[in-house]
């Protein structure tokens, strides 16, 4: 049976979080939200696209910026109403120009920067 | 200055994501919701602790099952509105016994699962 869409959990808003691992290296990018039909472009595309809640239209991950996510493989969680997209990242996911958005760590109760901003090629 | 839980950005339901992920291997394990007081107690404890949305109530994983994850490190993204904790899983960490909930890919338009459930010590 062909997977669809409409079958996953959305919240009460008609959305579903999906979590943005690098394929390769197993590091964790970013989290953002997809509807239904973020889910079918995406796979259909192989472009990573998100529904962005801010601007409330669809968002093919680096159309502006050029730092797509490739589509490696799309998996969903046992309760279907989480997504985990194994993706090859071009450039830097966050847009702080940081390779990962989550570059910030607890550590001895303190915030701590991790990670630097790219440089531009 | 020292981290307030309250400076996160929750949802309207008072909520944020946190994925969780083995340190060693980088294998995002699953993802589930906390509050500010669950991000205060995993800090505190170093067990994390989620809080359920279906039995309203805070839920130290692996209490019941053994199947803990003890904290290695809390990381916050850009927008303060998503988690990463870095955790030693002991076990699966999802309830059909299997090491991640993500056990489902989309492999040729068809749900494929990748991954077996393990089997008890």
């Amino acid at each position: 049976m062909t997977f669809d869409p409409a079958t996953l959990t959305f919240d009460q808003n008609g959305l579903i979080p999906c979590i943005a691992q690098e394929a390769e290296t197993g590091e964790v990018l970013m989290l953002a939200w997809m509807n239904a039909e973020a889910v079918a472009r995406t796979l259909e595309t192989g472009r990573v696209t998100y529904w962005s809640r801010s601007r409330q239209a669809f968002w093919i991950k680096g159309e502006s910026s050029g730092h797509v996510q490739t589509l490696v493989e799309l998996r969903l969680d046992c309760d279907r109403d989480c997504l985990l997209a194994l993706v090859q990242q071009t450039g830097p996911a966050c847009h702080t120009n940081r390779r990962s958005c989550f570059y910030t760590a607890l550590r001895d109760g303190q915030e701590t920067e991790i990670m630097t901003p790219l440089r531009d090629a």
